[in-house]
């Protein structure tokens, strides 16, 4: 057997189980939310990894550096910023072919440090090594609030209830839709090729969240149905989204009307957040974000997308597996 | 200009001007020491990550998966060690081609977890991305301690000053005399091929060494040579290395009698620890420790070995470097 088999998620279960056993009593979430959270002194820490692999998360061709740059950050961001914390410090590995332009480099250190600035974290380290590609990976750690009782204000895909309101800021589908642009042809400057390029994590309206007491959140970051099947799954529940109620942009609707749909549920990278509470909860969020459904209870641990009708609406086979093939 | 013409050191500096001007005052220690370090609450956490990246530093026919996982966080707890610091949570980033054996990736972990177990590390999270060759990626953080008036007990690479003592834990170049023996045929239970696919970080004696005031340590990943120049910089020194006393194992002596010292001065990956302080302090640390040198007033800020004559002992060219090739 061998890891494609298996598959990214049956890895990263594998890998929980081996280490699950030892769980210091300092550690408040571990493997398998999008940061791990423990306590320091009266304080709770975040951290979180993400890494872009040339060839499998970008191509450079498609890629200015200075997005890449960007991106490799912002995408832990949206990860501190889906438990309800504020980032503050990255350590940064580049891999680098020894061929690679050093002015390359400096565009994408521009780029990280531009989305540094944008969301307050401070570059505190990192290494550099030899690679046959570009690689890039920030290790981003955070705080999140601690109530004077000392229970910290964390967001966490295992909070979800049935009856809960599933609620999405801004809109899907953008960044794949960008992507295919890109492969088309467009320039990076073409708007859906910018929000696949430079996703802008709303870490303010995820702060904001947290503080009215949204109690769960993933980052949409495998594709809406995916991210959302991890909350069933650990919240051990169904869900049901209303097709007609998830959020398209009219600049997605106009590239790609035929399938804006399916491009937004089954479409990665968004770095969109799903909000999961108590729908007079997620109403003080006000428009700033889509309520698009609602957790149920189900044996079925997979969203399902229903029409009008309560009828169910096929989708094309969803989601990205970073091991499968 | 492409990165190899820059080396590792040239690029690192780079990043570090293009991150320097933003500062946040929680930030203790940035770019350009073992690991960094900030305060959170009344504590200072520390955090380091270290990659190693197949066909670059290691080869997979000569490295068994469980001593790779094992190697993968003990060289990010030697950071944290060379700080004076307890390492404490690991972020686990693995790069997979699609094709790696499951039983590998298994063993990999076991190996990770018997590091994490001895030196009392959890490992709270990661990523699991794929990627051409194997890739694996650590960021481990722990904590240091802090006295009543809140001061920092940390080791810093500019903390030495003329006339401090120079130290060095274990001995040398046994880990690059492994690689020759793993390369000339030898099976991974030879000794000297242990210490390569396994270094041992002195945490232990390196705790009592920041109880006991030593202010200034790095660690040995790219040589002596090298890594005390690192001090030399940072401390704004040179350094003197009496070759005489530069402890070599016999195991080393017996493998390569003629190049034991250029392998214990110029190899690296040896995980051990130099340590520099007033003599008298560093004499608290009893055997475990062998002095080898001092720093000095010098405007060349590189380590000078000498012999008995205080001439100049020549050696190969020195030091590992990431990006030249």
């Amino acid at each position: 057997m061998n890891v494609s088999d298996l598959g990214e998620f049956g890895l990263i279960e594998r890998l929980a189980k081996a280490v699950g056993a030892e769980r210091p009593e300092s550690l408040i979430v571990g493997i398998g939310d999008d940061a791990a959270a423990w306590r320091v002194d009266g304080a709770v820490v975040l951290a979180t990894t993400d890494t872009l692999v040339e060839g499998v998360h970008f191509l450079l061709d498609l890629t200015p550096w200075a997005d890449l740059g960007w991106k490799a950050l912002a995408v832990n961001v949206s990860d501190i910023a889906a438990m309800g914390g504020e980032p503050q410090y990255a350590l940064v590995t580049l891999g680098l072919p020894p061929q690679t332009p050093v002015q390359g480099v400096d565009a994408l250190y521009e780029g990280l440090q531009e989305c540094a600035r944008e969301y307050g974290v401070a570059i505190a380290g990192g290494d550099v090594v030899r690679a046959p590609q570009v690689v890039i990976s920030v290790a981003l750690t955070g705080q999140t609030d601690v109530d004077a009782d000392g229970s910290p204000r964390l967001m966490r895909r295992d909070a979800a209830r049935a009856g809960y309101a599933i609620a999405v800021t801004g809109t899907l589908g953008r960044s794949v839709a960008g992507l295919r642009r890109l492969k088309e042809g467009a320039p990076a400057e073409d708007r859906l090729a910018r929000a696949h390029l430079r996703p802008w994590p709303p870490l303010a309206l995820a702060r904001r969240a947290v503080q009215l007491g949204v109690p769960c959140a993933i980052d949409v970051s495998d594709g809406l149905l995916q991210d959302l099947g991890h909350v069933c799954e650990m919240s051990e529940l169904g869900a049901v989204v209303r097709a007609a109620t998830v959020p398209l942009s009219d600049e997605l609707r106009d590239a790609y009307p035929d399938d804006a749909l399916a491009l937004a549920c089954a479409g990665g990278e968004d770095y969109e957040l799903l909000l999961i509470a108590p729908r007079e909860t997620l109403a003080a969020l006000g428009s700033e974000v889509s309520v698009i459904g609602e957790m149920v209870e189900s044996a079925q641990r997979q969203p399902r997308v229903v029409d009008e009708s309560e009828n169910e609406v096929r989708l094309p086979a969803a989601g990205w597996d970073h091991l499968r093939t």
